[in-house]
């Protein structure tokens, strides 16, 4: 039976990993983390599209029977365009974020933060205002997110600093709901938290992800169906230590048989 | 008569052009940037010699006399392997920074700043004892330096407290000189001399790379003749755009005819 291919720019996809483990324990998953090219959400809209198709061919190699981009940028940047050029089905963290906001919203304005390629992309607000035009949506790029998590500066003043900076408008226009579209955010979920106050609802997609591929092979009949331990296999384009070491902070167990390839 | 060659990760080599411009203005020059694949710093040792090797390769295929590694994660880390594999003398920003840092040494202690991969490396150590053993060396990595400067924020109070907290135990040990271990390093040339005081000399080796190439070029009979116009050509493999509006912040001019490739 084939596996579910998942590629992420790097390590953060892992959290919509840990999302599938949980809702679909039997199901075998191929993990790519494209290491060496990281960060996506700084690169232009070309060049994400190239790396995401290269990182698509390489999941079909492994004969994958449905792909999730678990990657806000390339989701956001290049999942519009290459969508229709593959038959597998794809499954973007996007629609499922924002299908979760649009629900628990109550005074009809969300918050989106992303990195500069997410933002830029425009891709949360385009896919709520097709879902409900009277939200107001007030998104902001919070670039240096990623390297501060990436550090492990998860809490202190530089990071409060740099957060209160990138939150401000969301919390001027008085979002109730705030969508972290960067699978690294998570990590920084108790540090926003204090600075939104509990009256703001943080939705990361990765529950909603699951929750979609769920239903896609569901209903495509695709659902394994052979109860042998599950197969995980994790490929990286950069040093597979590395990548062992900072995955245990977002799958919360420690990774081993990863293995780097080139594409 | 051929073109010098100079790469780096990014943006940041062109601190570099811009001493060989200064300093030799007739010649021609070939510039490659690797935007799509940058950062190097983050990256392993395997990785950065692979894309050096690439890198090289693009500008050998245009016909260069000589290369210039700009970047200083690939010259601590890849440098050193790849040396011997190609005929094209290659010169590197290590060794030079380093000369100028021991003769400007009073108290025999410098501090080095650069990316995880430069400092991990050790390379400017090691050339550092070689040229006087008795040199106390004070090595921090500053990983988020880089993503501050590409943001912009180059000054206040969110990379003012970076800084300090990244160059305490250089402070502390009361090194009178500061290798700037990074291209990026010498836009944060005023808050750093702010913090380590006007007793510390910063020393940041564009300069003396191309003080390098000249003697090289001289030494080989390969200066050019001809007193036309240099030629300037830019290559990257991200947006040009994005390049060229980094670009004037590091070239000090506006760069035109930036043109995006594949290595």
């Amino acid at each position: 039976m084939q596996p579910i291919g998942v590629f992420d720019s790097g390590v953060g996809g892992l959290t919509v990993v840990r999302e599938l483990i949980r809702q679909l324990p039997d199901e075998d998953i191929v993990y790519f983390g494209d290491t060496a090219r990281l960060p996506y959400g700084t690169k232009s809209k070309e060049t994400v599209i190239r790396f995401s198709i290269e990182n698509i061919l390489f999941l079909l190699k492994h004969k994958v029977k449905l792909i999730c981009i678990a990657c806000n940028t390339s989701s956001s940047v290049a999942l519009p365009t290459i969508k229709s050029y593959f038959k597998v089905p794809i499954v973007g963290v996007i629609a499922p974020g924002v299908r979760e906001a649009v629900s628990a919203t109550r005074n009809k304005c969300i918050g989106v933060i992303g990195t500069k390629g997410t933002i830029q992309s425009r891709a949360y607000e385009i896919q709520i205002r097709q879902l409900d035009p009277k939200i107001k949506v007030v998104s902001c790029a919070c670039p240096l997110f990623v390297p501060l998590v990436e550090e492990g500066w998860l809490k202190g003043e530089v990071v409060l600093k740099v957060a209160k900076n990138y939150l401000k408008p969301i919390k001027d226009a008085r979002a109730d709901t705030l969508i972290l579209g960067c699978t690294h955010y998570p990590l920084l979920k108790p540090l926003i938290k204090t600075l939104m106050t509990d009256r703001v609802t943080l939705i990361d997609s990765a529950k909603q992800v699951a929750v979609e591929v769920k239903k896609i092979l569901t209903h495509e009949g695709m659902l394994k169906r052979k109860k042998n331990k599950a197969k995980l296999k994790f490929y990286v384009t950069d040093n597979p230590n590395w990548f062992s070491v900072l995955a245990e902070r977002f799958l919360g167990k420690p990774l081993k048989d990863v293995r780097r390839v080139n594409v």
